[in-house]
């Protein structure tokens, strides 16, 4: 038996391109050679797609088997009741053994939240679902990537909530995970820039106190434990070369504040890692791409990206998940 | 006497880069092949920064001069009261010359904010400054380079109370004045893509509703009337190549939507355009940076591209200002 650590795998939902992304990942002999996948989703679903791919036929010992989806009646592209019920078991259960260690963390195919919705699972996105069911109340999505990384105080909320939620205390907590993630990530002492909430940063409360009130406390209660952080810069020019080669990670307060340039530098190349969960998770970069699921069209790099960054945070988190 | 159109240039903040990019306007040899330089300063003051930083004085004849600063008493880098006086006279007198026709068109060099204010002078920026001097209500700031576009919904609002400004007759003015710009630019049929306000453009209105309300029957009413627009798209992922190759003009709701790929893409040549001025007016797209104020080390190349496109705006907008 392989001592290569087990990387858990949610199929995401089944009439997306999460089923081939997994088919993808089963075959890939890269990543063979540093992990074992294992697959939290309907095996027959995986023998259709791969049937009708011309794609090689799962391995069913790296399949965690969901045996109530109706494989027959999936439909790829549309959404689906069946698939967001599926979708959802597929991540309890992955959630479980994480828990349980027995996998060493968790990659998460994409969801599509209308099927999820229709499914009557309210979760807004995969990093609220996950923070339930581990019992967490403080998690915060990173974006990761060679080129640029950024952690955000707010996610999935309309930009009219957005200033109410960044708190001294969050903005803390937040630096504090994006601190402990760079050190996961083997660097010892990483340089945090933090970009201001209001335009020019609030230029001196001209424009919003948010800088005043909550975030330059924060920034000062980390520095006072020894972090390296600077902030809150305009968050305009907080993107320049000069700037992002000053800096291992970027806490931002909102959601399209860090994705903007993020995406801009790393598209279809970044991972979504979930930071303050019990596990480790990390995510493409990209949606269920209904438009193109099981064409055969759908690129597996963010995905593949996906498991290596797992495979580095579990190393250096706790070394189990070996069987 | 030459038949070039003249451009009034404003010198700004006294004690910033103002004086010396005024000054490297009026010696710079391709700037005059293509207009006059009348710059609104203090001519003493001008003759101190050119000698204090060893460059030839400024030809008189070119300055419409402002007599009441105490040019001994400015002190570079440093917020003054007199100064904020006096940028803000230079900028209601050049305000004067334009709307009469007497110059072309406005550019104006940076001020400083905190020294307008010690002035008494409330205004947030020169946006505002000059929509009320030229007694407009609905002006929208542009930044225009050769790669990217982006005219702004709001500008130096707070982030807190971005959403409620955030409404279909102003998204609709918007969108008519980025496409009288983009006209005035030589293209015919501009195609503008615009940007939701929330996280993934409100998802279907699970993060906000502001598209569906605002956003997208703007964007009805736009099309109705003939032009090319297209969105509310998610912001994170508008401004990838593919997109941007499509567009000539972006609409965005909020001062760092834009602005944050807009000085990844552009930054330091980019020029900020008043739209919906009864005059053409351009800036460079920085500030007075007090803290290489006179000692040659600011760059003109903001400036000088400010002066073209403000020339260019000009040619095709009355061909007034020929004297």
């Amino acid at each position: 038996m392989s001592d290569l650590p087990i990387i858990g795998v949610t199929m995401g939902d089944p009439a997306g391109i999460g089923p081939e992304l997994c088919l993808a990942l089963l075959s890939d002999a890269a990543i063979a050679r540093i992990c074992r996948v294992r697959v939290y989703g309907s095996l027959a679903l995986l023998e259709r797609v791969a049937r009708e791919m011309g794609l090689p036929p799962p391995d069913r010992a790296c399949v965690v088997d969901d045996e109530d989806l109706q494989v027959c009646d999936v439909v790829p592209g549309k959404v689906q009741v069946a698939c967001g019920e599926a979708a959802a078991r597929c991540i309890e259960r992955a959630v479980r053994d994480t828990l349980n260690r027995k996998v060493a963390a968790m990659v998460t195919a994409p969801l599509h939240k209308e099927a999820l919705h229709a499914a009557g699972v309210k979760y807004p996105g995969h990093t609220e679902m996950l923070a339930a069911l581990s019992g967490c109340d403080e998690v915060c999505m990173m974006m990761s990537s060679d080129l640029v990384r950024v952690c955000l105080v707010t996610t999935h909320v309309a930009l009219r909530d957005v200033a109410q939620q960044v708190t001294c205390a969050r903005v803390e907590r937040v630096l504090g995970l994006a601190y402990e993630a760079m050190q996961q990530q083997g660097v010892s002492c990483p340089r945090i820039t933090v970009c201001g909430l209001n335009p020019h940063a609030g230029e001196g409360g001209a424009f919003g106190k948010e800088e005043q009130d909550e975030i330059v406390p924060a920034i000062a209660r980390a520095c006072s434990r020894g972090l390296l952080v600077r902030g809150p810069l305009p968050a305009d020019t907080a993107f320049i070369p000069a700037i992002r080669d000053a800096t291992d990670v970027y806490v931002v307060m909102y959601h399209d504040q860090g994705l903007i340039p993020f995406k801009m530098l790393a598209f279809e190349t970044g991972v979504n890692v979930t930071l303050g969960l019990p596990f480790i998770r990390t995510s493409p970069d990209h949606g269920t791409a209904f438009d193109v699921a099981w064409q055969g069209r759908a690129s597996s790099r963010s995905m593949c990206e996906a498991v290596k960054l797992a495979l580095a945070l579990a190393r250096v988190d706790t070394g189990d998940g070996f069987e």
